[in-house]
């Protein structure tokens, strides 16, 4: 066996096996600017243009995807999310790295190491103190700034995900600063959604409402101040696609009194809000994100000791299709449905949501129903593979409007490469096997078209 | 990137990898007739032996497959469905198509026009006009009516699909005409099962019958009358597969009499009706198809604005493992189970279906109970692919009825060319990786078997 | 085409595509020996050191999987499981078995030729009695015992399956007799958890309790008794994950009384005695194997003709998430949870197990929780690749346990040498593709330890 890390692991035609893969992904993808338009990113990080204290706050302090690694591999909880120092915290991660063969964070952790830091060698328990030091050292920069971190990242434009009742201050003060990349906010109602979860009855409260007609114009009036700081996009994070007509007035009326929710009165609520808030996307010629299928919080004991959104979630029995049918179709008939991205976070739903958006495709938007790219558990090598072969397979894949990170972490851009290259892979292949001709300008329009110019056009940034 | 068109898409070795792929595909399978045990051609179109007025209709005239792609790109519908010329519709198809990169109908419509027009540029919107002309000039010849069309294509026997009210009359003026190819009826009563389903009553008046007994008298006349016309096979469509005992001719009063079933009540009759005919296909030694899973006209404004099979259907929440086993077994246990063809919509079902048949395979003959070809949305390469490999690792492959088109179209038979050199590949793909000696005397066997000579064995045309 | 076995079918790099694969196998993979955690052996043959009459007894005297395909051949169940010879069988088997190109079982079949035999044509009908007769005289050699069998395999270690009333007299005779393989118990209490099976009055009437407080009791003094005989894992055939709480006892009380449990009151009573026990392994250290999704028994008519596990099952409708989810946290909430292996015989469910394991995994065990090694119809090349991407996705790769039987076969270990060919085929590819850097230190690590080392490791044995 040769030795390690002779050659870099990520070489110039890194993943792509064909000559044409190689030229579509020089030639046009890897030119292409970042359009970021669904990630997590805290906007005061970026209004504050802050700086990292060392490379573990900056790769492990909010990854629960690291995390759910360092579990599997034994690690105890100390080196995860405990008082362990971010020193330990790396090492510990660096130790279990290389034993993830086939996981996207082996890709993840080279791609972040070489493109912000120019490291070439690929992490270990032997080398992670002296990647530590020297990055954590460049990270004092303000080359590595959040700022510094999105322009280095060409990033044109990204969206956050934020609550209705912000009130954007970070956004308006970013935008003040001249940052040329756009930060633009996206409208995520869950907690006014999610009548059934604790701190539902807290929540409206904020909004001083008195009924459920007064919390609709509420929401409208947030709809139009997010939409006047450049709002674009909204997102529903939903366990399941509900579809379930009823009093959902009654239902908001029993909860802020003090009563419980039902399931079949939270499938009415969630249904006649979710309809109420896709009109008004609609109106606005706005996009409606659908994420659905998570189980969260699966272990009752962890929860209580370190909380959510912290690696402790997994895929739900989900079966969408009538259901989701219903949702689009009743939208559609008044003329109603917005364009609509939908994320199932269940590999198995990608062929029925890709068959079920054919019956609600309009113009004269290309693709209005979009199947979104690999989400979660299928932000993957293969989950990404799966899902262009299924969209392309059942739908125009030249229309598609590609990557997102859907991310937490300043560095976590590269996964636009990784992506580009899978993507570039695939044409590649398809060209090799006789599938597709070599047709420079079609092949031009749509590589540029799935990495960056759809989405451009499709979001109306 | 070369130029486009230098050499032609679909060249002497296309999709064919290896060089076992090109000796089974060369040397065994295109050699093979045709037989198209399924498909929706119209048996008038063949017995007046129509000719096409232009390249529009012929491609474009009742395909919902290249409808819905057209939708998915944007197009107004007036160029789909509407008032528009076919050249005009034409048009937009041809400036949708490079970008439904990975989509059957790539491949589809450049085998169309290779195969019968001998035309090597892939279709776009600079080139629609040049090859509309030049093809509906074609289809003024005599040598692109139906008939020269199906006999062109090496096609010796086809099935329609026919409600058992049909007089046959065009399978009999066929017949009667000397045509070579054999163009045989199959029996596909669902109005009669569709209880449910608008129109049910109106049907059943058609049939003179006034009870369900005399329900089940008459179909037995009518499975006579197309014995008797060569019919061997059978086809339900089915939204899921019903099982459920109960009275199914308290079921059939009701609804005759205004009622309206309940879904217990449907699922009751259906399972009733559809065992009734199961026996009565086995007493004749015909195949059963099943086919199960769609979800129908899920936008109600289009079905409003151009009704059912326009391209509004889908893939439902389907879970057949239980309810298909007590059906079969049902059947089996009294020694009624005919030859049948299970065709699940949702590409999730193989594995289940293929365990399934296992337990009610039953000599002497081979794979009695088939797992059918993949099916429209799995009529992909990819779903092609993933059926066969499904089927070899759970059942045997050489055993295999292989493929049809379930088409409208008189140009669709280059699928079976499609799904030919799918499968040599794959055959070649194993054989390179050791998976399978280089047998030519087995390799030819189970190539011609799949390409055709099952078939005829099995349905025993 | 070339002639038929010019090179042998299975040769030095079968299946070893890439350099990479082909160093990872012979460097690390086939010096490893066999830990075979999971198997149907009868100790009882390994007791008495059996010798097999024929091949024909060897290859098909309990093989259903050989079964099935032959059956699908169409081959009469004469010479499946009624009366023929052994050599008409095998004769019958070799004549299907050219047809069942990518099956396992012509791979199964290939290797047990090669690997005990030394034969390298592949069986067909032509053939058939010349192997038949050379393996059978080999068989009456010493050398061909079931301990020299299990010798020759380089098993190390072997755990059957057995009932907690077994007197494991032959597991103490096998230890007694020097054997070098240890050849130790799993527990595998079905027929105490299986309440709504016929028996199961009938079985606790043998364990001599009078209430269930009693069964606990007696299955807990059991569990001592297999510890004291070296048994460090367990396992559970479910038909479907199993979660609702409620009154055991009672249910208990009521079936013994002669009453039937419902649905309801089963699923309660499995959930509870499915609890104890896990926390019993807990307790112990010991392994926890949960395989479920079974449908048994499909063809009531060849289950009175042949009787259970011939051939008649396959996968039913499961959907696992939320109840195996709830009976995890309920475990691991009391800090109870055992080092647990999941098999789902669903392929479709790889995902979802996945990344719920991810919610429950706790050090210092490496990857406590186990997705399992293809099960049954998974048990197939694509299966298994499909196991393991699904796997390095979402966990952690290199701390698999890796292969197993599961097999009731004495000749079943070069299904061993099968996985690890596959498993470093798929290493190689991705080292090839650029995934994964030629480390050959790490690379060592991680193919010796799912081969072998990390069984050894998280058995404990």
């Amino acid at each position: 066996m040769s030795e390690t890390n002779k050659t870099p692991f990520i070489n110039y035609n890194w993943l792509l096996k064909t000559d044409s893969a190689r030229r579509l992904y020089h030639e046009f993808a890897e030119k292409q600017p970042i359009i970021d338009y669904h990630c997590h990113l805290d906007p005061k990080a970026i209004a504050d243009d802050k700086k990292f204290s060392d490379l573990g706050e900056l790769m492990l302090g909010g990854d629960h995807y690291k995390w759910r690694a360092m579990r599997s591999f034994g690690i105890d909880e100390k080196f995860i999310t405990g008082d362990a120092s971010f020193r330990e915290k790396f090492r510990a991660y660096a130790t279990m790295l290389p034993y993830a063969i086939g996981n996207p964070l082996f890709a993840w952790t080279a791609l972040e190491l070489k493109r912000y830091f120019g490291i070439d060698k690929t992490l270990n328990r032997d080398n992670a103190d002296e990647i530590f030091d020297k990055c954590s050292e460049m990270l004092q920069d303000d080359a590595f700034s959040t700022k510094s971190l999105i322009q280095m990242s060409n990033v044109v434009a990204l969206c956050t995900t934020d609550d209705p009742l912000d009130s954007l201050e970070y956004h308006e003060k970013i935008d003040a600063s001249g940052f040329e990349t756009k930060v633009l906010p996206a409208f995520r109602p869950d907690k006014a959604v999610n009548i059934h979860k604790s701190g539902f009855v807290d929540y409206i409260a904020k909004t001083g409402v008195h009924n459920y007609s007064e919390l609709k114009s509420y929401l409208s009036s947030r709809l139009d101040f997010f939409a006047s700081h450049g709002c674009r996009l909204s997102d529903h994070g939903l366990d399941y696609v509900p579809f379930r007509t009823g009093n959902a007035s009654a239902v908001f009326e029993k909860v802020m009194c003090g009563g419980k929710a039902t399931d079949e009165e939270t499938e009415i609520y969630m249904t006649d809000l979710l309809l109420f808030c896709a009109e008004e996307y609609a109106k606005r010629g706005w996009v409606m994100q659908l994420h659905f299928g998570p189980m969260r919080n699966n272990s009752t004991r962890m929860f209580e000791q370190v909380g959510p959104d912290t690696g402790f979630d997994s895929i739900s029995d989900t079966m969408p299709a009538i259901k989701l049918c219903k949702l689009l179709d009743s939208l559609d008939n008044g003329n109603m449905l917005p364009k609509t991205i939908l994320y199932s976070l269940s590999g198995l739903d990608n062929q029925k949501l890709a068959a079920l958006m054919g019956s609600f495709q309009r113009g004269p938007v290309r693709s209005k129903i979009q199947l979104g790219a690999g989400w979660w558990f299928n932000d993957t090598k293969d989950g990404m593979e799966a899902q262009l072969k299924c969209l392309a397979n059942h739908g125009i894949l030249g229309c598609f409007v590609g990557m997102l990170t859907d991310s937490r972490s300043f560095i976590s851009y590269p996964r636009h490469e990784y992506f580009r290259r899978i993507f570039c892979d695939l044409l590649g292949s398809w060209i090799e096997n006789g599938e597709y001709p070599e047709d420079a300008e079609i092949l031009k329009e749509i590589t540029e078209g799935v990495c960056c110019k759809n989405a451009l056009n499709y979001f109306n940034f």
